[in-house]
């Protein structure tokens, strides 16, 4: 578009564009939003992009994002450290987190083994996961990788080396989600809750 | 979300949600991909933010965004400064250079006369306009604002400012979108285009 479009602007947009799920009108959009920001707002927003390069790191016991070395959750003398919750991403922690509930810590994987796209057992956290279970002192590991196939297979993946350390090794229920109507469920998920039907 | 999620990531999630249509989801997926950039890019990405902000300013004469002092379109010789397209915003000028048929200069107004949004003539690039037809040479100004009711009113105000100066104001035409079918056009288009309806 050039000569009737400043470059400094087409730069700005062209950024924009680049990010996942931004198209070029959402990109033109962003762009003249950060020029009618004021300078203070446009110089904390561009600081914020070089400080989460900067200081966000992986935690040396969990492996989830922090900007220390070991993070709050693994810091934490309220969270029991006996339970192990593996989870693909660093959102999944914050899904976990919000529903309040649970006490334990957490093992990010960073992915899941996907041989289609390349990624093996090596590319994800999982021998940092094995040392923290070797370590000792760790009854129970809950698998809650994705419903997916790669979440499964990971998670099989996972139990067979965790197993043999002598830990206790469960993967979050399949049913019903709550509030769906049965008739929309898929004939495996409605399967895997016939299964795993409870007594009332 | 404090203690599960890293203050540098939050933060970084929270100047994307401020960006007009991106919610706390979209944030999140947003941050993720500015972490998994390479140094070098997430560098140029903040780079750009700041540069809109340094480098960006009206051009002197049609007010539209630029990096010099006097835009591209408005420096070439190759445009006929004769004639004035009039619109609201930067991203006008874009649309009807990539019609590729209009050889004239532009307006930026950069807004319009909306006194509900307590926005009057003073507060647009409305006497930058005038000076320029004063300073003659100027034979046609057309109205390209948008069909809403300000940009309508906006047209109007403006063409009472600029008529006694003795130019021609045009208003770009009414009518049914091409490829659009009759059916889903709404009574008012339809009443427009019947008024506007040419000789075959």
């Amino acid at each position: 578009m050039a000569g009737f479009q400043a470059p400094t602007l087409a730069r700005l947009i062209d950024q924009f564009n680049r990010l996942p799920g931004i198209g070029a009108k959402s990109a033109q959009r962003l762009a003249y939003h950060v020029l009618n920001m004021s300078a203070e707002e446009a110089a904390e927003f561009s600081q914020a992009i070089l400080d989460a390069h900067d200081k966000i790191r992986k935690c040396e016991c969990c492996c989830n994002l922090t900007d220390d070395k070991i993070c709050p959750i693994c810091r934490s003398t309220k969270r029991d450290a006996s339970t192990i919750c593996v989870v693909e991403e660093p959102k999944d922690v914050v899904a976990f987190e919000k529903m309040q509930e649970y006490s334990g810590v957490y093992h990010v994987l960073h992915g899941v083994i996907s041989p289609l796209n390349g990624v093996g057992p090596d590319q994800i956290c999982i021998k940092e996961l094995v040392k923290r279970v070797s370590d000792g002192n760790v009854s129970e590991v809950i698998m809650a990788t994705n419903a997916t196939a790669e979440g499964e297979t990971t998670a099989i993946y996972i139990s067979r080396l965790l197993k043999p350390l002598g830990v206790k090794v469960t993967r979050l229920a399949y049913g019903i989600p709550v509030g769906a109507d049965l008739e929309y469920a898929d004939e495996v998920t409605l399967a895997r809750a016939f299964e795993g039907r409870n007594e009332l």
